[in-house]
């Protein structure tokens, strides 16, 4: 993998990386002169005892352009200059101007009637092609490898830093998850804490692995082929599967089938495997009713406080937002208000629809 | 308060309630003749510790029904039966045909890799009124204050069944949060266990109570009034605010000034003034743009295992999903899976947007 460091011309930092060398002489752009003037806070939520990040600014953030206009396409008119350059790149990964945690210069958070704190942090985006009609699932197994690559040098870089507690790729997909920009992207949050819901999932895994030596993730992997009805992929190395506990209709799990506890420690088969599996989900959900099927897909790693961590496992899960191929699922009352998911359809069935989808993996 | 308990050719129980006698005559309808088939069962999911519940079942479940036919509305035409009768009543409480908790004949959970058992529980659905075109907001003050005392004798019932660990009322309002119904009603759900979030709730507010000796919302209903920036109403007995740690830019809460445990508890005096305090907050969200405002309003309470929980704090939480006019605030990737909330307005900004909102309250 060969990467290209650049700063923007408002400050912001700008990473190529490809599976090629490098044109050296490639200049950063930016859609923003002015530098980033970013804020962002945090107040504490004493009945749910979280923090919650304040950041007013947000609001002025690019909302579904002109299609003349891309963003996060290559700049083609100096004039008119985006968020990255033309050049030989595979994937970019470039500071959020509209960061939700960090910025350069953070304000002394406001006195409250709640404890507040500077929102420490940062928040990326992740161009994962050239391509602005392109998709995750589309790429080639190659590009998707050299993507996984990518979000193992990010979270390295963000456990080098010393003040990031979790790191946490994630993409939206779809109008209907609210994504206002369809270049093929993701998103990096690098939390100063560990957030609530990996928060309960470690401390679940820790509870597990206490009680019996191994990962409840792995274990669940192996009933999970054992049982073999919600198997979507199963490789030498990954696999993917609808859980018998999915909380949403299309729910698909991806992970390693060994215990990997972050991004940096995959092996290059592990990787490639996880890559097929990954794609697997992909090109089954947009084949399931032959449409771009959306969704939030978010990848679980070990917090970065430099322990170890055996009892976390590397995976991804899938949310997506339809209960059928016209009907959404709305969190709603007891899932928002009491987080107990009530699902009207058994994973059994959701696993048969996506099994049934054929698909050409090379 | 008048009730009258009936029951519905299908089997499912109707408690009408009234501030006037009731004729006991009435006889209760039901828009399905055949027994309610209900077999919910619940899965746990070893991640997150957490159950969730499978009614494969509800997908048939009423959804936009054409106009002339509103299963809320009471029956006028024998030959189509509604779910409430004609009569008296100011509001009506039956069991939901489409339960994603209990049901009569709930069968045994199949055996799975996770843990499996019944979904026992109950779910019930609450019409605020006969007139379909009404709202809560637009309800008068007497008729919330029964409806407040509906919900009282409805937790009551459920903490008198002895296998009732939580009991959650809420509305959801409007198409944006995926209503299909929009005569005025809300739910009640009745859970087995004490289901995620207010299980998190109950466990800050237990370490604050040992710590300080003192409710945590007590003392932050103090710190809200103290810094009066974000109060929407002030009564003898009640409140309402947008809090200063607000996850969602309308969110509102309503609570009794003085800790109650739960809608069972209520002073007439209490109970009058928080009429005053919702009455307040539904007006204000439907002036705000002078259209129905859509929300989740859920009302926390104590859990209902029999023992004293002078930590627990009756209130209602407002999420409205818009976060301005005319854009909607999607939870997606921080919010859904990380539990890590991201605001793009600042609660103090909100809370004068609504401070601004004139309304008559009688």
């Amino acid at each position: 993998m060969y990467s290209l460091d650049l700063t923007k011309p408002d400050g912001r930092a700008l990473t190529l990386y490809a599976r090629h060398p490098l044109d050296p002489k490639i200049v950063a752009p930016s859609p923003f002169p002015e530098p980033l003037n970013a804020s962002p806070h945090l107040r504490w939520h004493p009945l749910r005892g979280e923090w919650v990040t304040y950041a007013a600014y947000r609001q002025g953030r690019t909302f579904l352009p002109p299609p003349e206009y891309n963003p996060l396409g290559v700049t083609t008119d100096p004039a008119h200059p985006t968020e990255v350059p033309a050049g030989g790149w595979d994937v970019a990964v470039f500071d959020n101007r509209f960061p939700s945690l960090g910025g350069p210069d953070a304000e002394e958070p406001p006195e409250l009637i709640v404890p507040s704190a500077r929102a420490a942090g940062h928040c990326e985006v992740v161009v994962f092609t050239q391509d602005a009609r392109g998709s995750l699932g589309g790429l080639t197994l190659a590009h998707i490898e050299l993507l996984l690559q990518v979000w193992g040098d990010r979270t390295l870089r963000m456990v080098q830093r010393g003040d990031i507690a979790y790191v946490l790729p994630f993409e939206n997909r779809g109008a209907e998850v609210g994504v206002t920009l369809h270049h093929p992207h993701g998103q990096i949050y690098a939390y100063p804490v560990v957030p609530p819901v990996p928060a309960r999932m470690q401390q679940e895994a820790q509870r597990y692995y206490r009680g019996k030596g191994c990962g409840v993730l792995q274990d669940f992997i192996a009933g999970e082929r054992h049982a073999g009805l919600r198997m979507l992929y199963e490789g030498a190395h990954a696999v993917a599967f609808v859980p018998v506990c999915a909380r949403y209709p299309y729910e698909v799990w991806v992970a390693t089938i060994e215990p990997v506890e972050s991004f940096i420690q995959l092996t290059p088969d592990q990787r490639a495997d996880l890559a097929r599996a990954l794609k697997t989900v992909l090109l089954k959900y947009d084949g399931l009713w032959q449409r771009p099927f959306p969704y939030l897909m978010a990848w679980y790693q070990a917090p970065t406080d430099g322990e170890p961590h055996p009892e976390s496992h590397l995976h991804a899960q899938f949310y997506p937002p339809y209960r059928t191929r016209d009907r959404l699922k709305y969190l709603a009352g007891t899932e928002i208000a009491a987080g107990f998911f009530a699902m009207d359809a058994l994973p059994e069935e959701k696993a048969g629809e996506l099994q049934r989808v054929e698909i050409a993996l090379e």
